[in-house]
């Protein structure tokens, strides 16, 4: 089988990507490991950037979000109790949309289906040959029979965990990473949430947040240490140690229930560089992860995504390579912006046991800084929203 | 003998207290353990906020400062020899002045000759008595002979080794302290500055600084190991290293000249809290210690003295308590966000090896986020020429 560019991964970026290149008129096939079933019962980001807002509407797949979907026009900060908001709209103009990974990811799939382009669900021991050289293909078994599919370029979308960035040699790659000594332990609820924003929450204790897929599902959180397992948590015990991170308003409004999904994510920071090895380019969690503070993963997967169609539309309708000459260059500055504010936000929220009382009482000073100056408000608002 | 407030420290925060006091007809003794000849050769910091010029205004001491001290509209930042200029005056219509401490400390000093107010200097032995009690008062030697001086207050203004702090128990203050791991290692030199703004520059070799004291008296700086020794450094040692850490234009201007100082002073953050102990009141370096970045040691000083002496008026001209019940709170507020923007301006500037490449990337990317932001800029500016 050929196709001009086989796609690693269907998620939200390896999806987006074919249906911006498939718009353009170029063919791709995407190689999922996984089923759709799986790919869409994954609890991930909600939070999309004007950016990504209008990367659903260049993709036609953004009649649902624009219907359901909860434009936010702010954050509440909280920090020992006391709370601050950020008015995206009244500091900036701007805003974002509460609107679930997986709801996007469903969009689409649906598109895609509808359009009748391959997703090749399922496929095992997906391996990336020759990218490097003049016959870059991809082998893969499926029910038992291997399987290739040749093609001029490989977009690796795959993850962190993924084999495109795994295949590349090591001494090709730098990579950057910064490992928390803390997780979040989130928990998927069916009741409306206790506020309409979300909210961010520093506690002694430990961060905290209140999030939301939609009016009638909420999604908490709160900062566990990085070892901390899953069992050890109760529904009872979560709530309990959620309140006292929070306001005592905010607290006593909490609606809770039993939790319909409850897991542990680790925080880690990683950049590899560069993004382009021959005809492999990676994009989104493949090639980067930030700690979900700030709500960048998947807002930078789908700008890398959206940088990748239009470098490969160059390349492949119009002849120029300048594209995806650039692509790396210019997405990694994007990156690295995204991966500082990330840091920064995280090095605000939460508690960290290394830096003692000082580091503590730094956090503080930047609470009550941010609380009075327009400036760094502007300056949080712009980075939560999305550098243009 | 007595008094109404013994001042500990003849540096420029117990000049300033006593001159205000002075003008308001509080009468106020300053003791001094070193000669005013030996105050007045210590080189220090040299740039003033808007609030410390405004309060050599009130002090009626600003002739000369007005006449001799430049302006500075913005300061350059260089990363890897990239440079970007942040201009106050554009960005929110505020400058500092580059007008020595020691200039400073000197007007002071003629202002309280010309008075006749006392300032007893090479006092040995200085004891503080009694603040909690009802008859506080400060014992010294001098001559060999032991003095003693009856007071209503005592303001400790005698810096982070001096007797004012220490003279708390431990158990009634509590501190807060980060050490690094580099000093800055400076050198005093004739010669015009090679440039006319400060160039405050990160390198891969570590910090670097291009101030001045004047038109024609430049003073440098360059990040050493904290344990680094000035012997190890001859005058060519030192701006060879100077110039590796410039942009390559501003290494090439460079004029430079035999060291008329050289020394090395450790980077240290400290915060003691509270700063009132009955009768006792800490101000300036006596209560707190920022890193030299971002020049806010001896503002933060200023404005302490400037809020005690509102205070203490309100006390001995107004009989009410509620300014000096208040001053503590107050002055940690302002206090915690200058140690918060000294924090970041040295975490920006300086090398860190621990945290690794990554947080050299990320000390990248906040300098390219600043470049690229007004919001960012303006933050930087705001707290540079001082918070409101």
């Amino acid at each position: 089988m050929r196709t001009q560019v086989a796609i690693i991964g269907a998620g939200p970026a390896g999806l987006m990507l074919g249906r911006l290149l498939e718009l353009a008129g170029i063919e791709a096939v995407i190689i999922e490991r996984r089923s759709a079933d799986y790919v869409l019962s994954r609890i991930r980001a909600g939070v999309l950037e004007q950016g990504s807002m209008a990367l659903m509407d260049r993709a036609g797949v953004s009649s649902r979000m624009h219907k359901q979907g909860l434009l936010h026009e702010g954050i509440e900060l909280s920090f020992d109790g006391e709370r601050h908001r950020i008015d995206f709209s009244a500091l900036i103009g701007r805003q974002v949309m509460v609107y679930g990974q997986t709801e996007m990811t469903r969009d689409l799939m649906d598109a895609r289906a509808a359009s009748g382009a391959l997703t090749i669900y399922e496929a095992d021991d997906v391996q990336l040959h020759d990218f490097d050289g003049a016959t870059p293909h991809v082998t893969y078994r499926r029910n038992g029979v291997t399987q290739r599919l040749d093609c001029a370029v490989i977009a690796g979308c795959d993850g962190y965990h993924g084999i495109s960035r795994q295949s590349v040699p090591q001494q090709a790659l730098t990579t950057f990473e910064r490992v928390y000594p803390f997780g979040w332990l989130g928990v998927l609820v069916d009741q409306p949430p206790v506020a309409h924003e979300l909210i961010y929450a520093h506690h002694e204790r430990g961060f905290a947040l209140c999030s939301m897929r939609s009016p009638s599902r909420s999604r908490y959180y709160v900062q566990v240490p990085a070892d901390e397992q899953v069992a050890a948590w109760s529904d009872q015990r979560f709530w309990d140690e959620l309140r006292l991170r929070l306001d005592p308003q905010t607290a006593a409004s909490l609606v809770t229930g039993p939790a319909i999904e409850k897991s542990i994510a680790p925080l880690r920071s990683f950049v590899a560089e560069p993004l382009r090895f021959g005809a492999l380019f990676l994009a989104g969690d493949a090639a980067h992860i930030v700690p979900p503070t700030g709500a960048k993963g998947l807002n930078l997967a789908m700008s890398d995504v959206g940088s990748l169609a239009d470098a490969l539309i160059e390349w492949f309708v119009e002849h120029s390579p300048a594209g995806i000459n650039a692509y790396s260059t210019q997405v990694l500055q994007r990156i690295w912006k995204a991966e500082r504010f990330s840091w920064w936000m995280t090095s605000l929220l939460h508690t960290f046991p290394e830096t003692g009382p000082f580091g503590r009482r730094i956090q503080r000073a930047e609470f009550d800084y941010l609380r009075g100056s327009l400036a760094a408000q502007q300056s949080l608002a712009e980075n939560y929203v999305g550098l243009e």
